[in-house]
């Protein structure tokens, strides 16, 4: 109960008690870890600025440390009775240093103290979504290059269309891919901000120094309006939330066509035997449900910031506990965008493609418009051409040639595939992650 | 492993076991005695229809009363390695009854056995719903009649308009909840039809008597066509989640305005101290931690219906394993209502209204309106009164007369109270809910 | 500018004008119809509380039955300058009556103006979308007897899975509508109450009769409390929106499907050539555009809910101008709707489906189940007879018996359309629509 | 008749034809002046291929700039029976130049056409909604150092927290749209490259030269992959969706805390009378709806990435009519965007500020967190001066020291302004706008 910074003196109501804490507890296990970096960079700056003697910040650093590895070890609690993270860290540090374990609460507010631990946790979490990102889309391309070419009968409407391949189609989510990563470097640039020091929105009367915390934590810059720092919350979990929901769409589409060439009508992949379910009735059945859960659950992420938008929206400035809610949805995401990022890369490596579909004469008429654009060629108005060649496939006497020759950029026989790599990676070079680890290097080595 | 119903002899990978699985036995536990309520009407059907011997019958029923007596304890597990909650109640009953166990499967498949589980676990949650929306409505209905006489300015636009009391206020509140029973009901409606029987979405071969557990389970009807059965499943939980939105919004509405009027700049409620929260370094603040995080849970609920929709969007018919991913945000969404409603009701109860607002002579402009009336009244064109008046006010030479004189229905001075409550009680006695609880008392009675 | 009611004498900028009144006009013509409706209503119980002279209500009535029949006609605009329908239909009276037409507006505000035209508007949408969806049920129903004796594989996780039927499929489709009937009805419920005389939100101080107008007008009741009549704006398009989404849900669902067996891998049904579109580049493309647009279409109507709560949430009590800005998304839908209710019926119509599917081996292991349960009856343990026949099907042994015998309710053999066809007239019989129609009538007819 | 492409022979439902152009002719105004646009790209590479003659190319050219200047006149129609823009345009070169006209089809399909056309405009839109976020912006940023010293009481749960200052509100929201303009510029990345060449979503066997379409359009680089180019339709919209969302996102906010500012109940801020509206009932109002239609209009907008994913979410590869239907939503956006924004710069620009508030003493417990840190500099521990300061408010002793020195970056004292304007400016670096319009420039010059 004296974990309780703000009690004084009555008592609370238990139930309001339950109701409010709700799962902060667990929410804050998230952010453990990021908050004694926070605190570290924190106290630097404020034994900088003479509000801490330099041994104090000594013990309390090497404390804090002990705890960060608590943390990273997995064996990090928030002790019954405890209200969350800020306060377990505060007793765990009063315990061992006694009044000097509250002096890391000066010239901060809980709010700022969330803000920052939500800041480094995204910007970490942010940083795996990057990786696993990548994985996917090497194992894409990868496969790209193998089977650039086996054809298969490209679709509109649903309706067999013209030649494509398997080139084409690891390709087309390869490309997908690289697309979502400005979104992703968009959400992390505007997260890697600092806003510790605005306190609870409004800034503090301290002489703190925030430039020294932004270097301390390697942001890129400030959150320098307190009161926008403030604002951010809510806000970067919406944006967050865009760019994991880019992802998740790409994924979800991916996983989609994978269902749908599994399926016997199709037979245009076929998934190892141990990646399958079967059925507790038919047992002739082969479920591609790895890929169903991978949509399912990417299609829930794609919900994710209509979720954050309808608890933050049109709340006046400042802050309010509805924010805290927002953890609930936002914190688990990023573990289930990259499990299912992980286990498309998986899949993607595993599934085995048919490379005999156009043997079968039901595909023959995609090669139309090859044989009308061949007639175009030789002279005959297009749409001439096109009636002939509709005429011969209405009559059934349409003969297709399954010789293409595409050779212009993207195209079946020119997959650009080095071109898409290098539109990854010239994103990938504008994101600077070793900056942000040798801060982080930095801070929990030097005393 | 032996309980994976579906094993055929290969080695599942284990990630990918891990990944379907997914937080299905977390979400199962919701169903557990459902499931079990489903399995008994299930296998006194199948006496019924020669299926199972009397005896059989005796033994199950029997040893399956005692599986629910254990979820009624709060004591039935999903042990390790087991795979769903269906698994766990087989592996239970074939301990104690050996292959006999087995049976209870005949003539079902997982899907229309999680179907009714869904159906039964929904109808009682929204028989607990309606409970705690019944209980709120009593308690707003009691404040308007406390508060009838307490007014208050009303506001459009944010801007002070005309008289208002608070005995409208929470009345307006209670009428709210009153509509919104009506799509409880609809949601009750479809929800209470029995799915047993559909197999996996086409029926069975075996001469099932659906009507007997239709009767037996205490449903309304039957999802008569065992296509319609399985396509029900996501839309039955988007459509509940249509009505829980809709309660879910009165009550965030509710909280706002209750955390607007209890702004110092309003002081219209006072929220007694054990019912607010603190700042760590503010030392003036008693924060209305309680509304807002009504509000915010409620907004996350209001998101459902589009989250749910999102996962089952688009899906041809037939079941897929999307589906299990709605679990895991419909399931928790009941509990998270209920505690909103509840702890809304507490707080109305406690909440302190300040009878003295218009002693303010900020809001005599309030009362401009009831003059431009009594003049109009008095035979002056409605045009010129208004500009008379306004003018006045204008100038600041306006004199309020506080005595207003409401008689219409619904108005200040004739809320209109009972007639509410008529519309809440008529469609109440819609819902039939001593049906269900007959049923389940007999089915779990009868041996 | 006269015709600006809240004109105080100072110039209004002229973008602002612009910007403020944005749709309205547009929107209102859809209210046009029932703001004239609402206006006979009102002054009728004027009358009756002796705030109109017999004489006057005569020749107001008369010139507004004529203003009705100029919007029956489709002859009504709202001229330039005029700022929307109120204004334009007190214009129009004005210059008939002189300034006896202003005195329609005694006792209102424009706010419950503009609530009962809503009311009334959405009470006959709603009775249209009910008509039509009735008629897609019964075309429905039809197809499904017609064609019940026509098998098609069934799927699950887009496998082959079982034996079904169209006239299961067809009649799937019916059910869904039966239970999106319910919606319909709730939210018809909600709609069909009378918000008149709740004025800008907290009634008046003059002795409307809102009994009266409530009669008049064909409403079951009142909203009473004149804090929710206003507060019920928003929150019945809202939740009249979820009763679009789950029949749009159901179109949308249908048409996707049907686009998938329309599909040449599946070539389950065939579109006639005129309900097909073409490529402007494939020759042999005959697209199923129609069934893609009522998807695309109906997903949009799905989308409704979410987007008018991110309008009005988080406002608190009282009328606010956002309201406005519902209507641009509200009003069309029911045009949306009701154009994909009747195009979706009559594509169903013409639909023509394959007799001969299951004459293509590839389906036959979808009667392994039949196998099963065929050696579980006859004594073998299912898990057994399950291995045998997986073994079959795994070794290419398996011979699939054509014949089927599914007689419980809702399978192949016995749809029970009847039944769904009682769900279906249980819930119409609750509407009551000929109250409406009748009270309509009497309001027109009598002087 | 003859206008539409795909026509071969049999007569179209005329209902079917009324039901899928839809709204497309009225959608395709927005798309004119860009294909054309496209076009002229198209047809200069078609010519450098051997497609087409260079005397044809010249005459092509002159003709599609004629049409591009009846654009930019706002002279463009589409005619009666035309189906949509490429059809207009082809009917218009047929009419001057005879069956030359045809030819500016060759190598693409309508898919690809609209794809292009979709791309110019949205980039051509993206760059103008730069423009007026950056003049919001500087307005923002001017009244924020304008009123820097201008005092107001922070909020914190809209409970008076701490000393804030309009210089901090004013610049909090200009912060916000720097962060914004992050989004914006990775969907206007996405948004700048060229699909022309991908035909149907397959490629075409002409010897297309992508690299010089890219080129003359003044795109950064293509849609590689031909699968991709078609698959990001939809995705763009989305993905442009949400950077117009977090803009409105901030538009919106900034407007409620307008109207609560303006709410009497706090008089922050005043409007002037030329931009408030009034009410028919009450003389005294002065409603500030310029803010409440930004608020609404932006959350219509926040609604939009939802609205598209609905409809596009899991549809599998390849193109589908449902894209058509995305158009109605996204098209007119940007202008429902830009107008909020100038909007919004006007009536900030026009705001005024109330430079007393804090005179009233019900604000001073603001300045409470100054005295309990100045007792905590001079050595109190920071719990104990809490305290103190605490029980001094309770008892109404409480002494305000309206003096405060906030010195650090971001605070009342130092709001950064220039440092975010430099944030600003750093993204606005990086869009080179100026490529674009030398392409555009270059394009309808040169023949």
């Amino acid at each position: 109960m004296a974990n309780k910074l703000w009690e004084k003196g009555f008592e609370v109501n238990k139930e309001i008690e339950r109701f409010t804490v709700g799962r902060d507890r667990e929410m804050d296990m998230y952010l453990a870890k990021y908050d004694v970096l926070g605190s570290m960079a924190h106290i630097t700056m404020l034994e900088s600025i003479g509000l801490l003697e330099k041994d104090e910040l000594t013990k309390l650093l090497a404390e804090l440390k002990n705890i960060y590895r608590t943390c990273e070890q997995g064996e990090f609690v928030i002790e019954d009775g405890v209200e969350d993270v800020h306060s377990q860290v505060e007793l765990m540090l009063t315990r061992k240093l006694g009044d000097l374990g509250k002096k890391i609460h000066s010239g901060r507010s809980r709010n700022d103290q969330v803000l920052v631990d939500l800041k480094l946790f995204t910007r970490h979490e942010l940083m795996e979504v990057v990786d696993e990102v990548k994985s996917l889309f090497d194992e894409l391309i990868q496969k790209s290059n193998e089977y650039k070419d086996v054809l298969m009968p490209g679709y509109t409407h649903l309706q067999i269309a013209m030649p494509s391949s398997f080139g084409l189609w690891f390709g087309a989510y390869a490309e997908s891919l690289a697309d979502d990563m400005l979104f992703l470097q968009a959400a992390y640039k505007m997260t890697n901000r600092n806003p510790l020091g605005s306190a609870a929105g409004y800034g503090s009367s301290f002489p703190l120094n925030r430039t020294m915390t932004t270097e301390l934590l390697g942001f890129d810059s400030m959150d320098y309006n307190v009161v926008y720092a403030q604002m951010g919350r809510g806000k970067m979990e919406r944006n967050v939330a865009f760019a994991l929901a880019t992802v998740a769409g790409t994924l979800a589409k991916m996983a989609f066509d994978a269902c749908l060439m599994n399926c016997q009508n199709f037979g245009f992949v076929h998934l190892p035997k141990e990646c399958t379910t079967g059925s507790s009735i038919m047992p002739h059945k082969k479920n591609p449900d790895v890929f169903e859960l991978i949509r399912a659950k990417s299609n829930k992420i794609q919900s994710l910031p209509q979720q954050i938008m309808l608890i933050m929206n049109n709340l006046p400035v400042g802050y309010f506990r509805d924010l805290q809610i927002i953890k609930e949805v936002f914190l688990p995401a990023f573990d289930e965008l990259k499990d299912c990022l992980s286990m498309a890369a998986y899949i993607i490596n595993k599934i085995e493609v048919n490379r005999h579909i156009l043997d079968n004469p039901m595909y023959d008429p995609i090669f139309s418009v090859e044989e009308v654009n061949r007639l175009a060629a030789n002279g005959m108005p297009f749409r001439d051409a096109y009636k002939k060649v509709g005429l011969e496939i209405e009559a059934g006497t349409f003969k297709a040639d399954h010789h293409i020759h595409h050779t212009h950029e993207g195209s079946i026989g020119n997959l650009c595939n080095d071109r898409i790599q290098e539109l990854m990676d010239n994103t990938l070079d504008g994101f600077h992650f070793e900056r942000v680890e040798e801060a982080e290097r930095r801070l929990l080595n030097e005393e």
